[in-house]
């Protein structure tokens, strides 16, 4: 299968890394609009070749746009339009409402997926990909009665591929949902880390005393600007009130603080406590989901920013 | 040197484990008023023998309280009443201007070591503890200065032999510092946790959809209350603050959500995204203090909460 992927980052990476390890294409191109990236991508073995855009979709059987949420919404349309009749075209964004609302009434719906495969680091970039990325974790499609079966059954395949277990929701639920599971907690860590930059601009030496919870409950926020940006203005709705309700219970807790109240305190936190059971449950099936297939091993990692491309997650 | 361990959870076990393997001991009793947790911490020999308070200072040389910091204000005095004039104790809670405002002009105040070992686990309890958990980590020492130079002498061979630094700082510089990069991450991640619960209430299998970054972000809402509540009290004004300046925070996020006003929302994640050179140099500092000691393997781990014990972070 001749193929393409959009957006050198992350997520295109890393699935270009295990497409081409395990065969399911016979050629991959690739579009980067960041020259050094594409550069990167080239070097490191991503993809066969970098070309523009309208070379890349020539005669391609598959489309897999790896960009972030807004660029996405902007292309999909353009890149339905210029594809042959047998192509498929999906998508890997953090939100779906958005997408699936611009290719509503397209002529050729049927042969795009809207698609979230679940998973991503903190980090951005071509020289972030990893193979095994996906292995074991949960891939979403949107909107599955208004694609193809053959488009479906292509990209069921290629995430069966990554290792991922593929489930079916509506695209406003999915932006519910992952507006409280994901959104919702980058939002927390970037403000966080934004809080803690503040005083140390006036306390030296503050992260001496920094610990591993610190590190995690803020590792978030080394997040990519230009994916994230674009997710929050898409999923304002849902993520708006669902950081309503965190702050309303910040609020509250700080109440209790000043109040000196420790039998509501030790409530709000009892009561946090039940997340135990939440990543519990995670952890197993991680670990479970793991165990699928022996994972290939990782070729390449750092921390590369970039300004241009993103992942999802 | 015969020692005593007030507390067998997370920290006071772990304490117990590093100090008798390397032989830092000549014995080693525990103090412990959950009965269950006394029982776990005997069999899987954390500790020589399990004694009533007043039996297990009579004679000693070294007390190290690994109690919540209410515990600790309450206990230390009379801790220090009880030993001889030849012995020492030192604390390991995460707030240090009550425990030393407890002690101001007690008589044997030289004979105490204000300290506050900066390691943990959002786990919990005698079988959560772990052999080389402050190895390569850093230990605070408040008003050293009062402290008779025998006393820091021994805590400070006693923290060495962890594998940890110490730094010298005053209590009111710990814990407003403290509040900002442990007790506030404590705090968002609690809310956040309570935040998701309830939407999972209404909204089943939401957490099929959870990643790493949700995990991330959530997993010190584990933490034990009766260990976080009172450090929290005990930290009021400080962690109010910092809770004031997140809120602004995240206030000023939802408006410029709601107003999708990109630029403002690319401003607040691009600065935020500064805190990768923070977490690149902890995790640089993690990975040389590793290279210190040859970690020794762990023993146990797992989840089990308590309820009388914490450990601290």
């Amino acid at each position: 299968m001749k193929a393409t992927v959009i957006g050198l980052g992350l997520i295109g990476g890393s699935i270009a890394i295990d497409l081409r390890r395990r065969g399911f294409v016979s050629s991959l191109v690739g579009v980067e609009s960041n020259a050094k990236h594409a550069r990167q991508a080239l070097e490191a073995g991503l993809v066969d070749d970098v070309a523009p855009l309208a070379d890349a979709l020539r005669g391609v059987e598959l489309v897999i746009l790896a960009i972030p949420v807004d660029a996405v919404r902007a292309l999909a349309p353009a890149v339905l339009d210029a594809i042959g009749d047998a192509a498929v075209v999906l998508d890997t964004g953090s939100t779906k409402a958005t997408v699936c609302a611009a290719l509503a009434g397209h002529p050729r719906r049927a042969q795009f997926v809207a698609a979230h495969p679940i998973a991503g680091t903190e980090n951005s970039g071509p020289l972030a990909a990893l193979a095994g990325l996906f292995q074991g974790k949960v891939n979403i499609i949107c909107e599955r009665e208004l694609s193809s079966p053959r488009a479906l059954s292509v990209a069921e395949s290629l995430f069966e591929l990554l290792g991922m277990r593929t489930i079916f929701m509506d695209a406003a639920g999915h932006d519910l949902h992952l507006a409280y599971v994901s959104h919702l907690s980058h939002v927390s860590s970037f403000l966080l880390g934004q809080t803690v930059l503040d005083i140390e601009k006036s306390e030296e030496s503050i992260f001496d005393l920094a610990g591993s919870g610190f590190a995690s409950t803020v590792r978030l926020a080394k997040s990519s600007p230009s994916m994230w940006v674009p997710i929050f203005e898409q999923n304002a709705e849902n993520l708006g009130r669902a950081l309503d309700e965190y702050i309303a219970h910040l609020d509250t807790f700080r109440r209790a603080l000043a109040a000196r109240d420790s039998s509501a305190l030790y409530a709000i936190t009892n009561r946090a406590n039940d997340i135990r059971r939440v990543l519990d449950a995670l952890g197993a099936r991680a670990s479970a989901g793991a165990g699928l297939a022996t994972p290939i091993p990782v070729p390449t990692t750092n921390n590369d920013r970039t300004e241009t491309l993103g992942g999802t997650q």
